[in-house]
């Protein structure tokens, strides 16, 4: 049988088989795998076995794995001759408070008609149980068609992802060897704004840090001190101020040495995409994008870098008013990086920089909160283009290359300790309000996903 | 018989009734006339009803006057030949707790020796009970030795004067003509920081503003959303920075109008004293003075105005980290004001500097918290030359004129409703621990304050 005859054959079974697929992602959604929470610490270890189960009576070499927290599930095929790949996803859930928004349990989950079509609605149906079973379905009526499962396949699925994913990459540095493949597929993320099929091939990465500014030690009466002693907020919001010239661009020493021109390729695959700034910006009230003159929106947000105060404490916040000097000024500060910006040389260029503006009689200490780099793919490998085609003979619309101005740690994980790209490729959408009451993912993305992965696997073979 | 001979017969009555007066005060301080709580709103009435008894006692005209809040206490001597003075001092007192830090009961005083002297401890002890009753005293032994009491007094006791006094100003206003003297005397403060006696001769205004800036209608991620949403912390920061320049001086366009330049005179004063600002700065863990160079430490707080950021909050504040643009910056600010400085026009300044950093996607909120000018009184009144020689002679040290760093607004609306000048003379220590747990007052100061307010009368008379 020629491989496209038989590519039919699994979207075919795909198609006859989606009832019962759609029954199983239930089974699947009624276990409340709360991971952030202590008290589900079974129901995640439950919906772990359940995913070993399900892959194990599927023909994978699948176990249950200890870590430090929840536990991984991996399963596996045999090497073979087609190109090893990683595919990687979560099985873990956010919590479900406030609950009385949702309309219904969210872990007793049901198909709704909605104006837009069929969905699956409860906790974790896009984010992200009903994402990774869409390869799952893939690999099951690929196996029913071909009578194996494809080879050279590894399954990692987490069970710590909504909870900050604390285990992860000690896992991956123990078990390096085994869970190395040729590429990850990474299915957690969304298509492009519009519907459009799209995989993700570049992330921003992240620098976090706080900054605690110190000068009396009690709180100053504004009348008998102020003229006289330090003001550690006054440092601080100095200091902060002097990041940025009247432009806007960060003035930190070697900030922007790493951070690339967009490729002429890739500029022309984001303006096919049409964002419009200041619709997206309406969204939250706002209309007029701040940023570099010359610059599109989708290049601000996916490649450029930022520095962000995301906060700052100090003194008297409260109703009314004190004429304090405080004794202490707090701000917390990220950056998002792009290209190969590297977080430890910007963060010393920014300590330097607050140590300038101390006046004698302040300190400063430091607090890191995370730091990673920006994950930039390498479409040169032709897994991208391919699966690019792929996915537009699914959907019948030309799949985009996309990046992200957020970070998924996994992908830079897999970088740097398994030396591996990832294809990030998901089919949720905006309006999955996923880690919101009333989360769900429609039927069109369940199904056409796990026939997008059935063609992504053919092509890939 | 001569007027030093009839002097030194009130010092001596003084001197001789020393005992029963320390008793009088101790029954005013058994009252817990607590003005911010209104559970003893009973014991404040009690307090101005005991005060009014014993005014009428020593024969003044003595009444207590109903305000929207807590009564004043207004007692009269009629006019005569004397220049008119009205007395200021107020008759609640602060709250007590933390209860469990007070070595004794607070509203049973009691006399204690201590390394360095007897004390009356007691809530209200030195704010202002002790104080008040200084001048009281001195009016008693004034009149058992002339058999009347000093024409032209206007003794003026407030009720809430440890809540924010809301109702003196209408009081003022709606009693301005039976108010208005040719000076007033106010006993609320210290002696200058070594026990000098001093006369307070000037008082920094204040200025307090709020304000919001507010971008998106919620908090943002800053991975979706940075580089293309205006950020109002950053906003914040940008403009508040902008306030001042790298000397520190503020940038606002008018700010020092009216800023004077210290007499010569006032200067040669406050050098004596011998104010040395790293020691000063010591006493709360630091060391070293900012402020403008060519500035003495007592200018900087006593004679120059301040721009202070008093508060900041907006955006994730707790533990962790939040990579969030947030929806609402908000900043508190106050200005100490000297001179003639206009705290309107300083506002409008304020309002348009920040204004003009806002990008079209941001508000500003403005909530004005205070204002007042600062109070500069005109020390070619010969009183305060007379009262100077008086003090002197008392306590045997040349008395000062100095300034406060702080605003008393009493001598404010002194000014601005009945033209009055104040002569703001006390006898506090820096170690009363006045408003805190175990408040005291010297007995030296209870019984040489009342000797000063005797040689005052007999001096301006």
């Amino acid at each position: 049988m020629a491989s496209s005859a038989r590519l039919d054959k699994v979207l075919d079974s795909l198609d006859r088989g989606l009832p019962a697929a759609i029954e199983r992602l239930k089974r699947f959604l009624r276990i409340p795998s709360i991971s952030t929470d202590p008290a589900f610490a079974g129901q995640v270890r439950e919906a772990a076995e359940w995913l070993r189960d399900e892959l194990a009576e599927l023909g994978f070499a699948a176990t249950v794995e200890a870590t430090p927290g929840h536990p991984m599930v991996v399963a596996r095929t045999p090497a073979g001759t087609r190109r090893s790949l990683l595919f990687y996803g979560h099985y873990d859930v956010q919590p479900v408070d406030p609950l009385e928004l949702w309309d219904r349990d969210p872990f007793d989950p049901a198909v709704e008609e909605t104006s837009s079509g069929k969905v699956i609605r409860g906790r974790g149906a896009a984010d992200d149980k009903g994402q990774l079973m869409t390869f799952v379905e893939a690999c099951r009526a690929w196996k029913s068609v071909h009578g194996a499962l494809p080879d050279g396949l590894i399954l990692l699925f987490e069970g710590e992802e909504e909870s900050g994913s604390p285990s992860l990459a000690g896992f991956l540095r123990d078990n390096a060897e085994r869970l190395r493949a040729s590429l990850a597929l990474i299915c957690d993320t969304g298509m492009y704004a519009d519907g459009r099929p799209a995989i993700t091939t570049q992330l921003r990465g992240l620098l976090g840090e706080e900054i605690v500014i110190r000068g009396a030690d009690r709180d100053l009466h504004s009348g008998s001190f102020g003229g006289l002693a330090a003001n550690p907020l006054q440092v601080l919001v100095t200091a902060l101020a002097a990041l940025k010239d009247t432009q806007g661009r960060v003035t930190l020493p070697g900030f922007y040495d790493g951070a690339p021109e967009l490729s002429d390729a890739l500029r022309a695959d984001w303006d096919v995409l049409g964002f419009d700034a200041g619709d997206f910006l309406s969204q939250v009230g706002l209309r007029h994008p701040i940023g570099e003159p010359g610059r599109s929106g989708l290049e601000m947000v996916w490649n450029r870098p930022t520095l962000e105060i995301n906060g700052i404490a100090g003194g008297y916040a409260g109703d009314g008013f004190k004429t304090v000097l405080p004794a202490e000024a707090r701000a917390k500060l990220s950056c998002r990086l792009v290209g190969t910006q590297d977080p430890a040389a910007i963060r010393a260029a920014l300590h330097a920089h607050i140590r300038s503006f101390l006046p004698d009689d302040c300190t400063v200490e430091f607090h890191p909160h995370g730091s990673s780099m920006a994950s930039v793919m390498d479409i040169s490998d032709p897994a991208f283009a391919t699966a690019r085609q792929a996915l537009t003979e699914e959907w019948g619309r030309e799949a985009a290359f996309i990046g992200a101005g957020g970070s998924i740690p996994v992908a830079g994980d897999f970088k740097r300790l398994l030396g591996m790209d990832s294809m990030l490729i998901g089919f949720g959408r905006d309006d999955d309000r996923i880690h919101s009451p009333n989360e769900k993912y429609d039927v069109e993305s369940f199904a056409k996903g796990a026939r997008s992965w059935a063609r992504i696997l053919a092509a890939l073979e």
